[in-house]
């Protein structure tokens, strides 16, 4: 992978948490950049959506599982990922904005991360979001008037969010201009690679592809998903 | 889901983190385990290699570094997961022990975790491996006598490791009995999902695997990348 960058190409990284993000909608696209920052300057910023730096877990808070149902199990199952600024100490610029989905999209509590998520895409170029993140970009009104898409198993909980937005059911990854919106948790790892592929090059995402022993969907309207959950 | 477990079902899985992990090594099969844990009563232990409960980092080593090449760009890009336990003061009791891979396994000083990764195989019934973590794996001597395969573009480095260990070099994973290796990376996915079914039964992984929205693949055969990389 030739170390071919110019200044065009995005270099700062930031990427959204909150108590309840889905792992894979996070460590699928970071898996991917992981790799990509051995050979092109990048670096990673890990925004909490709390007021502090602690640890951010993929653990649901109480107030969701209140709305989506309690667990059926007494599991102690969850990891909690180190966050380099929360919303309130921001880094000050973003090349790349990712936002993660999750069952902590459906907390009541998240105003706060709305209103920084609506600050920061402002003057990002590229905003992309995993599944139910797209739910907060919609209500941050990223996707105004914007083609997109979401997670299909909770396609219903797009509903009414977005101003003017065409939600799309039949697509693993939706790009409207620099914004890129994926179907549930996997559909990130296609989306990221295409996301890669228009930024770096074919080649260069092929690697990444490659060297993850991962075969990539590569049609964006490729979604079994969308016919199983009857969209 | 019905939580229809009995006894015979695994509770505890612990899950060995050093500096260095591949994030979707750990973070794929996690993000499986994570949804069934609401249904199934799961708990996880992540074991740190080091001797210290500090969150241990994606970033390789500079000893690895030395070993397999230092990145050509200069990039501050690396997650940090918090460990619940070290292998100095492991978890008491696991069913399923998790050993990832990446480049940290190139690291000069894996004795420890070695000797660890030794001693806890001997009481756990399902050892799992994903990619180059099955090189730690065969150093324990958890693959002697055994079926297995590992990541296909550094095929090379399980070259002597194991005792009377048989390769298989084309595989998207290997079983052999309660042991299970995966190919590179991606692959870890396929390989839990595949134990998921073996272990929880089909309906539980297909709609766990729906829930993702990811497209299994369900043949253990199926290996483009060992043709890819000439093996």
């Amino acid at each position: 992978m030739a170390d071919n960058t110019t200044s065009s190409l995005p270099v700062n990284v930031g990427v959204i948490l909150f108590p309840g993000f889905q792992a894979l909608d996070v460590f699928g696209p970071l898996d991917a950049l992981n790799i990509l920052s051995r050979s092109y300057p990048l670096n990673l910023s890990l925004i909490s959506s709390l007021s502090t730096l602690d640890p951010v877990s993929t653990q649901p808070p109480a107030s969701v599982n209140a709305i989506v149902g309690a667990p059926t199990a007494n599991s102690h199952f969850a990891q909690s990922l180190v966050p380099t600024h929360t919303i309130h100490t921001p880094p000050p610029t973003l090349d790349v904005l990712l936002i993660p989905g999750g069952l902590g999209t459906r907390a009541p509590d998240l105003e706060p991360l709305i209103a920084y998520i609506a600050r920061a895409a402002q003057s990002t170029k590229h905003v992309l979001t995993v599944c139910t993140g797209s739910w907060l970009a919609a209500r941050a009104g990223v996707l105004d008037g914007k083609r997109a898409t979401s997670n299909k198993r909770s396609w219903a909980g797009r509903e009414g969010l977005g101003n003017g937005t065409e939600w799309v059911a039949h697509a693993r990854w939706v790009q409207d201009g620099d914004t890129w919106t994926s179907s549930g948790v996997s559909a990130g790892i296609d989306m990221l690679l295409a996301w890669m592929e228009s930024v770096f090059g074919a080649g260069v995402a092929e690697e990444v592809a490659n060297g993850m022993e991962y075969e990539r969907h590569t049609d964006p309207s490729w979604d079994p998903f969308a016919d199983l959950y009857g969209l």
